[in-house]
């Protein structure tokens, strides 16, 4: 992480932009001391909101947009108006290598088109996929999970390529040596599951990957650690990932339930609290630990450059952690180890070839 | 629940059978005492079991067989070789007219295979489904879900058997009249996700179903609330339901660890201790809110005759409650519910003129 990067960010989007982006920068920048920010907004909200944090204005290069994008606005008309939106401009900066990696918290079907259009999908590749990490029972340890929506109908091939693009996150990111690698199945057996999943499976059994096919992994092994990393189609991983939200929902929300409900419950935490109190920096570990501020930052992977999208309703904290994801990224050049895998991969194995074939 | 309903059991299904199915049913009976048991397996590990439970062997019939399905059985081979044994002359005695539902927590695989079989598939209906309940954040609600494996590719004909199907249970088992039944999507809008959903959408939005087809339902809103019924192919939803458990499994599991490994949480938890013991009923409610055993029971609807898988690793408690969704479907003759269904909205309507083209 020695080398210092620049991160293009969308001042304009997500529900509290721009102070979210801005505060999460200036939070970025105390882990990543070396990193430096392109700015791109509406200067006369984005100036102050800067100049509140002087190490964040020292490492930053602020460029006025009028135009933004809206979550209402619809990708296709969103590339062909958005010109020039703070997304699209951070975007370019990328394309144009004045940044190496983009961050937005704004709407993710604009940001898919126009990252697409403008940085291009990475030679090898048929089809990009968003990538994210997801904690585990393990300590320390994410499982990355892709793709989660880019792609709602795949083949096999997709499937394949978004083990190399997964396994080479989880070992730059993750520093994991040969990471293992699950696709998401019905069961474990190898009759199981849909034709596209029996097709993948055995493309994934001849092809060499950067990490090792393990075989089908479950629903329930997407948290378990047992994976490094776990591929799926884009409709099947976007249903896993928003029902793995609205559990952990579900189950909070049971659990507030319980505490305004009942009298007993009140007073009993009444009693507790000076146990609460001593046992307050563990609990607040625990919080953090399923706190889904610090897995946010999902990935656009398989493109030219590298692009980040923050979850729209999150606050510093979460786009702080996005930023995190843009700088290991960008520091440890997924793409060239990406382009180096498929190169490696290529010579006369099925993956280029059928890459070739599908394309 | 006034109508005594007979439920004929398999013994030996499960991983802890013939224990937690006797103790099972001793349960159930407390709840539902008019109940009747006809119980299939191996008499001489039975015998002492029922003898424990006066009130049930006063209630129950017992069948000797010699022969079990084990957990390793291939479906076809079960189908085939397990002609006697206690999951197959279980299901028969539904077949039979003996009994009104058949409870078995043994090899999923070769009951679906068994029950097809044995009990036929309704007319009207093109494909059985598995169907289960989750708990929502609305107190006292459960969600219908459905098809949780059955069935791996589906069309959109079969998507809108399904809303029938968990329209009639949500109506039946929760009593609620109009239940609103949606689509697991990957969002909300009419252009989102695959043809298979959007086919299926388009059948819904013109059949009259039992119940008010609302639109898709995205995968954090299975246990939101907002839906009663909640319809997908039988491969997302096995994803669905196992990511559901895996989430609340890995977080189980942080919160154990977070006590284990802190000292100051222990401490911390010995002082609140006086405050825990008040806030005890609350605690245990909360606990039992969430406890998958109390979920427990996944109905294989379409058949002619009804038929609950129990969890293969669940306890008594678990049992007795797959033993209680048999009792409350037989008990509201849930089958003539849903032949009322399609016979309603066959004459003419889209549902039975297509299932016919389809068959």
């Amino acid at each position: 992480m020695a080398k210092p990067v620049t991160i293009s960010l969308d001042g304009m989007g997500g529900d509290n932009a721009p102070a979210i982006v801005i505060d999460g920068a200036a939070r970025a920048l105390k882990k990543y001391p070396s990193a430096h920010f392109v700015i791109f907004g509406d200067e006369a909200q984005i100036r102050p909101l800067v100049d509140r944090h002087p190490q964040l204005a020292a490492a930053s290069t602020l460029r006025h947009t009028p135009d933004r994008v809206t979550s209402e606005d619809k990708p296709a008309m969103a590339l062909r108006q958005g010109r020039q939106s703070s997304m699209r401009l951070a975007i370019d900066a990328v394309a144009n290598a004045e940044a190496d990696a983009v961050v937005s918290a704004g709407n993710t079907g604009a940001l898919m088109a126009m990252a697409k259009f403008s940085l291009k999908v990475m030679p090898g590749i048929d089809r990009p996929a968003i990538c994210t990490y997801m904690p585990t029972k393990i300590p320390g340890h994410g499982a990355v999970f892709l793709d989660l929506g880019a792609n709602v109908e795949c083949d096999p091939q997709n499937l394949l390529e978004f083990a190399v693009l997964g396994g080479v996150f989880s070992r730059e990111v993750f520093k994991i040596d040969a990471p293992k690698i699950g696709l998401l199945n019905i069961g474990s057996e190898a009759m199981k599951g849909t034709d596209l999943v029996k097709g993948a499976a055995e493309l994934l059994d001849k092809a060499k990957l950067p990490g090792r096919y393990v075989g089908y992994a479950e629903g329930d092994e997407i948290m378990a650690g047992h994976f490094d990393v776990i591929i799926t189609d884009g409709f099947t991983g976007n249903v896993a990932l928003k029902t793995i939200e609205g559990t952990a929902k579900a189950l909070g929300s049971m659990v507030k339930q319980a505490f305004k409900g009942s009298l007993l419950m009140k007073l009993g935490m009444l009693l507790a609290l000076p146990g609460l109190i001593v046992a307050l920096p563990a609990l607040i570990a625990l919080k953090k630990r399923a706190d889904p501020r610090y897995y946010n930052g999902a990935s656009l992977l398989g493109l030219k450059g590298l692009c980040i999208k923050s979850h729209g309703g999150t606050d510093a904290i979460g786009f702080a952690n996005a930023i995190g994801v843009a700088i290991d990224l960008a520091g440890n050049q997924f793409n060239r180890k990406v382009e180096a895998e498929l190169e490696r991969l290529g010579h006369g194995q099925p993956v280029i070839a059928a890459v070739e074939g599908a394309a």
